[in-house]
């Protein structure tokens, strides 16, 4: 059990990304006004965020920017445009999926941008490629962090494997990442457990993303902050893909250090993200999300399937199961 | 860290109670159709919950009957009416508030009632006047649990005095109720240690009754069942009070006895809960709700301004703290 000096105290070195445009542009494609975007660059400076993260670093190759919302893309004058010369504690990210960005050439020196920290996004299977990311990031200047996916659909002998790999490399951070919002509680505290024990081993720091197709993502994460992982992702509203994330809210009403404050996010989402609602955009917990979260797979049937606006869960559950 | 074995496997002695009418009845004062408490009935059997939560036994003298729906009286004929004979396994319950029930005249001897168990209503400081409903109802031949609301309002000694009184009683089970859904799993993982080492000492089971206004209700839930609480209450699509319960579909998902069928639940909710969530009955997670729960405060002010459809949270981030 935790100790309760521990609960009532808190960690210094806990970290809290604001993940609203990046898993939110999912939803949206990543169009965001840009009164959005600033509303949320100031409120999460007043939040007492540590990171902001923008959106993709996206290969304007492979999508087609006609497509999408500027936040796809993360270009640097996109982002100057909103922080100017960032002048606060607030440190900005972007993610870059592996395979999916040209990183060498899109991403240049920190010094000549308003990056601050470039997280790189894997399956398990492309760590290789990830690592090579992270050198060409870590090169460049960046803090970077290393986010493997979907990992409920290994096991722990995968697991151990890719973290020795990353944990090698300098990476700053590594996230367990649930995407599909399939994990429990206490299968969390377990994976916590093996980052954990890597990233002491390689004096790596450890975070979690989570999803809330379970109503657990808020419950996995602060069961991670009880197991000693420092770097928590949260999204205002719970706005992100599917199910969306745990919610900004939520955990700064649970964080003890005074340096977070609860009432810049109340504000920002009484602007914002209730008109998003109003305006129709479909994220946050439904049954049809929960139905992949228990079955551990994608939401994007459930995706497809809410879009419609259907309410026949029973043949939801024979299209995700099969009827053979 | 829990035993994966048991993780994986499940305990014969859980029990789950579908609170769905007593707790939903908190938000339509109890104005269910037969048809939608026909089919509960019948999804209940299907699903394979242990108890169905019937509503309350509340006085007459006290509540006018031409407010409430028939639910809020459970009188033994309105529920033969929907039962029969109940010739099933699962058994009826129904809850009974310390000081708002005419127990000694308005619940009968089981024998002749299709009643099964007495769920005891109290607050910590009507512990006495609860033990007597518990022999009461004893002496009656139902079972009984004592549910001791609002429990984050005390501390442990008051708790330990409490349960020390109602554990020497001839009750079966004793319930953790976070009335406020203010309390974190790892409150929960505290709580239930000291209700486990009582129920031991006197041969009690313990139970959970949690509320969700911190997306925590189903999280609660299950950091019980690892801590080895058995008595377990849900309700369908989450329906309770203000934020609402522990869903009975997360519920039947995460439990591993296959006496225990999702299936069924996903029909009731797809018949029913939309279309009370379609005609506008407001319950479930929202900004206001969390507020009352990260303030450990009763949610009727949450309530009372979701009624008004409201969204300015700052304002009542305000009402709730004050500004003096």
């Amino acid at each position: 059990m935790k100790e309760i000096s521990k609960l009532l105290d808190y960690r210094p070195e806990i970290r809290v990304l604001d993940a609203t445009l990046r898993d939110g542009g999912l939803v949206n494609n990543f169009f965001f006004t840009d009164e959005f975007v600033r509303d949320l660059y100031r409120a999460n400076i007043k939040a007492g965020v540590d990171y902001m993260e923008f959106g993709y670093k996206a290969s304007t190759e492979m999508f087609k920017e006609s497509e999408f919302g500027k936040w796809k893309f993360c270009k640097d004058e996109d982002i100057r445009a909103i922080v100017g010369d960032n002048d606060s504690d607030l440190k900005i990210s972007v993610m870059a999926d592996v395979g999916r960005c040209d990183y060498k050439n899109d991403i240049v020196n920190r010094s000549d941008s308003p990056i601050d920290m470039i997280r790189i996004a894997t399956y398990i299977h492309q760590i290789p490629a990830a690592v090579d990311m992270i050198e060409d990031a870590n090169r460049k200047g960046y803090e970077t962090t290393c986010n493997i996916m979907a990992i409920s659909t290994s096991g722990e002998q995968d697991w151990r494997a890719a973290l020795e790999i990353i944990a090698r490399s300098s990476v700053d951070a590594i996230y367990i990442v649930d995407s599909y919002g399939s994990l429990y509680p206490e299968q969390i505290a377990r994976i916590c457990n093996l980052y954990m024990e890597i990233g002491a081993k390689y004096g790596k720091e450890i975070g979690i993303h989570a999803h809330n197709n379970q109503q657990l993502a808020f419950a996995n994460t602060i069961e991670a902050v009880g197991d000693g992982v420092n770097y928590l992702d949260a999204t205002y509203g719970c706005l992100g893909r599917g199910a969306g994330n745990c919610a900004m809210e939520l955990l700064l009403g649970f964080l003890k250090n005074p340096k977070y404050n609860l009432y810049p996010a109340l504000q920002f989402i009484e602007k914002h993200i209730t008109k998003l609602k109003a305006d129709g955009l479909l994220w946050g917990y439904d049954v049809p999300y929960m139905l992949t979260g228990i079955l551990n797979q994608h939401p994007r049937t459930a995706i497809s399937y809410m879009g419609e606006n259907r309410t026949d869960y029973t043949e939801f559950f024979h299209i995700l199961t099969g009827r053979d």
